[in-house]
């Protein structure tokens, strides 16, 4: 039965930094959310494009050759295969809109890393 | 080379109702802004699940069994195959998450109708 899902509560039920979780599924597509803060790892995504929106807070998308700076209600689509660092000089609350076969730190072996199959589903 | 969009400023662009914006692609998918304002037709999607997320205002969702009631910063996916039919008893402002292919009144034909390929991009 479809339900009404709320961000600020999903995000509310979690402290972690750079830990996506499931808030959805649809056309084997994820819908995550996820908390920022510092500096992620520059990476890419071999296949999978990535969408950013910014719920709370204020992140810096660094690319090789420019910056995407988003506060709330911005978002910013990252194709496959280009390098990017996701920043936060604060905590930030970002929805992602990914394929469900996306590996968050993409090609890159890291702590921050989890394998797709091994996200929580909140 | 990927920019941040802000909602706000893609939706003041437009007045009018039901009429899907497209904002963004990625992974086959679009993103779109649309603004309700009163009933939409009941339909469903043989092939698509789509996602609401609402950005100001309310919605309802009406099922055949219930109805999904939508906040700002509240989401629904609703399942291919589905009927459902969107209400807004005020005008409000939705993002859609949904395969490119999507027709907007799924198998039903109506004046709301635009096919895929005529979509306006912002």
């Amino acid at each position: 039965m479809p339900k009404s899902v709320n961000l600020l509560e999903k995000l509310a039920a979690f402290d972690e930094v750079w830990v996506p979780k499931v808030v959805g599924e649809l056309n084997g597509q994820h819908v995550k959310v996820v908390k920022f803060s510092g500096e992620y790892v520059w990476h890419s995504h071999a296949h999978e494009d990535e969408l950013f929106l910014v719920i709370d807070g204020h992140i810096d998308i660094h690319f090789r050759d420019h910056v995407a700076a988003l506060d709330p209600g911005e978002f910013c689509i990252v194709p496959h295969g280009l390098e990017h660092k996701p920043v936060a000089h604060d905590t930030a609350s970002v929805l992602l809109f990914e394929p469900a076969t996306t590996r968050n730190t993409g090609g890159v072996d890291h702590t921050y890393t989890i394998e797709p199959g091994d996200l929580e589903r909140i």
